[in-house]
């Protein structure tokens, strides 16, 4: 019996904030994270067809956009609500923030409703990863990490874990973030060179990672840095009007995407034809497309965040949440002894947390004003 | 200051539960909640056209259906979720379950997470007593309330209390329901009137109400059970394949919907062809459009239910919540010292309610392990 199941049995939805995620990862610790969340999102890859991949629903403004990404299988529904406020910084405010749901799809219960503004940058940094050991060069050991933003520690060390990355040659316009960076990670064994260009981080690395936020048509990456061999993770180029590569970059190599029809319009690949080339992973994964051919061959990643992987890095938190009794039971839904007496629990409000002023309130008004 | 603003000043997401909702309605007293809803939900339909008005998003299961119901306006933008399961009773479930949020337009900052059960009722309830003031005869004191399950209290003392509704004639396939509602309506100055049939209901009223949950097409009302100047709210006729009233019904007198193209896929007009003329309520609001032209007029609001009367909802009881400080703020996004340094997070695991274990869980490992 575990802590969820005991403290509330007739509370079917459990809540993960921020820090029952970083308790989590310090329980379990950040490589056996990393390690089981790329697992689960491999595992969800592989049954791709299983899943109804709805579209997502955007909502912009004159200062970012707010989306919903649903998806589900046959036994569980999920959905992710994520901004994009690039402004946002400026208020001393991410400019990505992100939750999320799990439910039963038989009966519609939600399940779960976590942060995924953390879980988020683990998953897209267990993405990159799984994408990278079926792309990449096995040898790979020097990364270039051009960005080096709230992402960037996370695709530093999901490398360096699972990917057997020892050195990070670093970039970024703002010297301030890569300097957190690099004392983010001070304490691991990773060789951090400070590089005062894209080009000059580029010089020797294995795998070119970018993570950069800047919302323009951005030539973070240009053919000339590209050496043959070379495996790009193109992180940041992820919504419309918003790249990282050369489109000529995009020609050096077989290009492998997420979901196609969405890479087209998020990715990199936006800048090419419609009928531009291009693989999606979970073929590969699964052993029907070809992922490198050889040693000499550039492979590039353009990777956007597919709702499929929120749902497996939910999956899997969940899995852990109940495993290890971390998380809290939301009382969301109405807990009805009678389906169809939805009116008796106006009669039945009692405090639900330390918090409330229920007790104060009712004190009040003693009985139900009908 | 309010309480939840000076709880958690840096948590920006508060948290209403169905005990919280409940609270704030015996604080307010019912008949002022609906007073307060109703006129919630007329100010945003006099401003329609401020709104952005996505579709819904449906993942459509053999068991039910799970959807998302976005909607915003400059400032604010909101989402209900949703399921409809009629297999849920069997199960001890409610057939729907719901929550929604609030969130800032300008940040993408969620303002609240709040139960949507309860109060999709209490809305449902206000929206059709705000039609119906709009639509009915203003002398109506008699209503047939066909259907007696979980939604049934709601309408019945919205109309008693906004409508001045005195008589209630009470039909259901379950007499448990009924016997039920009349228990649950026993403290009330309404005469019950327990019939034997939906005809037998419709005798003499002024006002059919018809929310019945049977998922097929059915027909509860036929045109034989319809005098001149009755006023037919039919409520439970809300997606495709349920309908309740025979197509004739909807010839008998001018219809009323909320939005055109959703109630002609949801709506008891998905009987109609595509060209079958429906007013939107909010042109009658606006005084754009004409309501009832005369007494002996029959007028019909087929009613589904639209995602701005539950952004109307969620944006009242925000209010409500904030003025009486009832709720708890909800920490769903991380407060970061610096945007670019999401990584800290996961070094600040702390607990984060007295329910937590986290203590325990740092006791055995007392750092984070990168």
């Amino acid at each position: 019996m575990n802590y969820l199941s005991k403290q509330a049995s007739h509370i079917p939805t459990a809540f993960l904030s921020p820090q029952h995620v970083a308790e989590i990862v310090q329980t379990r610790g950040l490589a056996a994270v990393f390690a089981g969340m790329a697992e689960a999102i491999r595992y969800d890859f592989l049954r791709w067809e299983e899943f109804d991949k709805s579209a997502r629903v955007a909502n912009h403004s004159a200062k970012g956009v707010i989306e919903l990404m649903p998806i589900a299988d046959a036994k569980t529904y999920s959905f992710k609500y994520v901004n994009g406020h690039p402004g946002n910084t400026q208020r001393g405010l991410s400019t990505v923030m992100a939750f999320g749901v799990l439910a039963d799809v038989d009966t519609g219960v939600p399940l779960l409703v976590s942060e995924l503004t953390l879980t988020t940058a683990l998953r897209t940094a267990a993405t990159s990863v799984m994408a990278a050991q079926a792309l990449a060069r096995p040898d790979s050991r020097v990364m270039a990490l051009i960005g080096n933003g709230a992402q960037s520690e996370f695709q530093a060390l999901a490398f360096h874990h699972l990917m057997g990355i020892e050195e990070l040659r670093l970039y970024d316009i703002d010297p301030v973030a890569t300097a957190k960076l690099m004392r983010n990670l001070s304490s691991t064994k990773l060789r951090l060179v400070k590089c005062s260009s894209a080009s000059e981080a580029a010089l020797g690395a294995d795998i070119i990672t970018t993570v950069t936020a800047d919302k323009t048509k951005a030539t973070i990456i240009t053919p000339d840095m590209v050496a043959p061999g070379m495996h790009i993770n193109g992180v940041g180029g992820d919504c419309p009007g918003k790249t990282e590569l050369h489109a000529d970059v995009l020609r050096l190599g077989p290009v492998f995407v997420e979901y196609a029809p969405q890479s087209r319009v998020e990715g990199d690949v936006q800048q090419m034809p419609a009928d531009f080339p291009v693989t999606e992973l979970w073929q590969v994964l699964k052993g029907s497309a070809m992922g490198r051919s050889n040693a000499e061959q550039v492979t590039v990643f353009d990777s956007v965040g597919f709702a499929l992987e929120d749902y497996s890095a939910l999956r899997f938190m969940r899995e852990q949440s109940i495993a290890l009794g971390i998380g809290e039971p939301l009382p969301l839904i109405p807990a009805l002894a009678d389906p169809k007496d939805l009116f008796s629990v106006l009669g039945t409000a009692a405090p639900t947390a330390p918090h409330s002023r229920a007790r104060g309130l009712l004190g009040v008004h003693d009985a139900p004003h009908f």
